[in-house]
């Protein structure tokens, strides 16, 4: 019997727990896993790791890491020498952890690469719910970026592969999310979540994005099995 | 008496003939200028050296290089280690020079640069008469562009700084783009076309660019600076 290979579908990694759940539920709809994953001078590289992890626990077909330098432009705690807020509330407004353009650089490698793969399907962990402000993680954005994108390359032109952007998280609470991981049999002890881990890696449990993950399994009943700093 | 400091526009600038028009058409608008140029892993390197000898002979504010990597997914003559077609005549279909998302990779860096310096304002130098067929240069694609980048940055959604995709060149032949920077007082001896040139930077004349230059000096009754190899 001769099997047919499946389709393929480019996912976003970074390593978190987000695009580390995204990529499960790529696998379950029985998608070939692509994987890509940037390096773009970001503080908490400790993600790369965990996203190099995370392709050694999964059957990728290719992992790929872009090295880009959004530094060129400055303008983000992330990538800057600012520290990293520790407020303890989520900002209404735009976080300072904001990377300008930082989606649409990151769907517009995914777009060149799914190109040349000759495939349309693009998987984006972006949520709408615990939202944290970044108007690139909205679905009216996403939208406006799946249309561009379909005007944007050879092959979806040609109607031969036109391009889809996945967001299956978009309506998930983090909760959800992580108990959807768990039911796929994610382990998240492999992934990374802190903006500002200390040189032993370990978690601060007091960032924005630390504080959204530990809310995230008291509301799912479970426990992180991820160890914290304090 | 103090100068009001003009608005900023921001200007992807290849080193060619039709970006450095474009330079001083945004010049003629009283645009202060921010020059982006691509190190993307092309063959035509010269191309990055007449861009940096335009932004001399130009009041530029700022050169920015940026090195990206498209080498990393392959798919094109430019990038990869493939013959550029020298068939005398161009294709009617998409040519094999054609960069996977080329535009839309670049058009994301220019907007990350943009937000990071307040700006709203990115002129390219698309061109829909002299039409190459890539489909990341047609008007349509620009316009969803457009659309999109209002969606995606803090910026543009915070309604303080709108973005705008100026695309003078759209509807210009090669003649018309030639006379009108000549009217602005371009050195063309400066810009760089040929895909494929000699080791010692001369451009071949046979190349699809070099052709439509050569055809676009003609139009325009001019003689071109640049001396060629044959």
């Amino acid at each position: 019997m001769v099997m047919k290979e499946s389709k393929g579908a480019i996912v976003l990694l970074s390593g978190g727990l987000d695009s580390t759940t995204l990529l499960a539920m790529a696998r379950e709809e029985g998608y070939g896993l692509y994987a890509l994953t940037f390096r773009y001078g970001q503080r908490h590289h400790q993600e790369l790791a965990a996203a190099k992890k995370v392709t050694e626990a999964f059957p990728v077909r290719e992992h790929r890491v872009v090295e880009i330098d959004l530094r060129a432009f400055g303008g983000s705690a992330l990538t800057d020498n600012i520290d990293v807020p520790k407020t303890g509330t989520l900002s209404a407004n735009i976080p300072v952890t904001y990377v300008p353009a930082r989606n649409t650089i990151f769907l517009s490698y995914a777009l060149a690469w799914a190109e040349v793969l000759g495939i349309g399907d693009i998987f984006i962990g972006v949520n709408a719910v615990d939202y944290s402000g970044y108007p690139d993680c909205r679905p009216e954005f996403i939208a406006a970026y799946e249309k561009m994108a379909n005007l944007a390359t050879k092959a979806a032109v040609e109607g031969e592969t036109p391009i889809s952007i996945w967001t299956p998280l978009m309506y998930l609470s983090k909760g959800e999310i992580i108990r959807k991981g768990v039911s796929l049999g994610v382990d998240y002890g492999l992934t990374h979540t802190c903006y500002d881990p200390a040189p032993d890696g370990l978690a601060c449990g007091f960032c924005d994005s630390c504080r959204l993950r530990i809310k995230g399994f008291a509301e799912a009943g479970l426990v992180d099995p991820l160890p914290y700093r304090q």
